[in-house]
């Protein structure tokens, strides 16, 4: 199970976190846009060829500190296919790195639209004789509205090709709390997907030998009580937890996501750790790959004080 | 406000329905396949190709018909960057045509993230000194499990640009019953993305000449009941029907999607109409533009022996 990869990556570097790639035009330096638009002017396609330049630049100055790096599908998506042939191209350049790459789309629809959405990030489609993998990545952020047929067609990838998925259980952002901490019957929304999560490991044996089920759940680093409850309730659920920094979680916060071995997660940043250079006084965004590099191991040795990895 | 325009385009074709351009190899005749391979190979570029002559093809049969078209994105980010670069071109054609395009994205997510796909899909991104709008749809389908955070970056679009979006409340499928028919309190959840869309119609002034709101819902022919109810319940909420056809929806369902004047709805059909050459005995698929419009033609008539549009 794709689980127990992951969980794997995180003990070998001792570092339970997950570089997010949340491209924007202002957060990447100078040298690069000018580059970029040098090659193919301010069009959709200089923007891409700069997002390519800064992400494949921020994978190189982390792949020996961060286990997993989470692309997030909208900012590729706002460039067109210009953005998705990039997203492409670094999805493959980061499982080439070793790393475990999460596509953060947080996708959910029925039928056979789902499936389509599987095999796109997960999977593959057969043209003729061949087949292709567009994306390939070893995980995805999936959205429960509709049910477990939104589930389906993603947990037998996870089976047949040991990857995994990410449910959204409790969000980090302020309005999680209109739908997903009402009470319904006896059980609070979010733990209603939870649930559901574990019905399907059951249902479908999902559960690696590393205790985890290839399903997980996207928990935020903003509701450390909800985290705590979440954790002591699914042992068998490994976290995707973010709201690390930017949004305000701190590390003390996130322990609570961890089980007792310091394993069951994984926290995200994404802003702190691409944005870093615009922190330093004077930085023209030259050293964006130091500064980047500085920060997840900061970020690492953070956590690392509130969890010990066994 | 567009859900005035679609409201307006209905009327003038009286015609409820739309047509969604859910494209897969197996739908696609033999002879468009052989084009497409002979140009570009058994290739992503090939599919895609064939994709591009499908759904072209279809919109030139059905545009004096139908009053808009739903390209799902799924279909087209499986085949990655190459899919995505025909998705675009889809939009412009269908818009050029005439149709009022809603994107089937079902996207939801947060902050500067909602931003982006809300740029990507109804607004545009400025690179430099140039703006670019790569699918410029005249709506999108959003998740709201995430809270009016995910919804308030396409309100904004909404307002700002004539643009609509339809929110998931009540979907077609069975195991939808899951979360969305859950009492919470003294409401079914499905209700509550309703009221959001109620709130935030209120807050936001998106209400538009035609009495319906800039969010309209998305609620299946697939629970006549349900579509009952929430259209007394919600006079405001434009709705956006799948699961006619071959999801098991009849005309005499769908007909409590509308209210007294015929008007707030539209009903959606896929494979019916795309497929429709394959149920034509004997058929190579070179009539496939023809089989497509006499289906959608029947489709109308159909659902016009119940309702009435004045």
């Amino acid at each position: 199970m794709s689980m127990d990869i992951l969980q794997e990556k995180i003990r070998q570097k001792k570092n339970p976190t997950v570089a997010g790639l949340d491209p924007r035009l202002d957060y990447i330096p100078a040298h690069i846009l000018e580059e970029a638009y040098a090659k193919y002017g301010q069009t959709l396609q200089g923007a891409a060829e700069a997002y390519r330049l800064f992400c494949r630049g921020l994978i190189d100055a982390l792949k020996d500190i961060v286990p997993a790096v989470k692309p997030q599908s909208a900012y590729f998506e706002v460039l067109g296919s210009a953005g998705i042939a990039v997203l492409e191209e670094i999805c493959a350049y980061a499982r080439e790195q070793g790393l475990y790459v999460i596509m953060d789309a947080k996708r959910g629809d029925i039928g056979t639209t789902c499936e389509a959405y599987a095999a796109a990030y997960l999977g593959g489609i057969q043209v003729g004789d061949n087949t292709f993998s567009p994306f390939d990545c070893d995980s995805v952020t999936v959205n429960g509205y509709l049910g477990t047929d939104a589930l389906k067609p993603f947990t037998a990838l996870c089976r047949e090709r040991g990857k995994s998925i990410f449910l959204l259980v409790k969000t980090s952002n302020r309005s999680s709390r209109e739908l997903q901490d009402l009470i319904a019957g006896d059980r609070v929304v979010h733990t209603i997907m939870a649930d559901l999560a574990i019905r399907l490991t059951d249902k479908e044996q999902l559960l690696g030998s590393s205790g985890f089920s290839a399903i997980g759940a996207v928990v935020g680093a903003t509701h450390p009580r909800d985290l705590q409850a979440l954790r002591e309730k699914y042992p068998q659920l490994f976290f995707l937890v973010p709201g690390y920094g930017a949004q305000g979680g701190k590390a003390r916060d996130v322990q609570y996501a961890f089980d007792q071995f310091g394993h069951g997660a994984i926290v995200n940043s994404s802003r702190g750790i691409m944005c870093a250079w615009q922190k330093i006084e004077g930085s023209d965004g030259r050293d964006y790959q130091e500064a980047a590099r500085n920060e997840a191991i900061r970020m690492r040795d953070d956590i690392c004080r509130f969890v010990k990895i066994l």
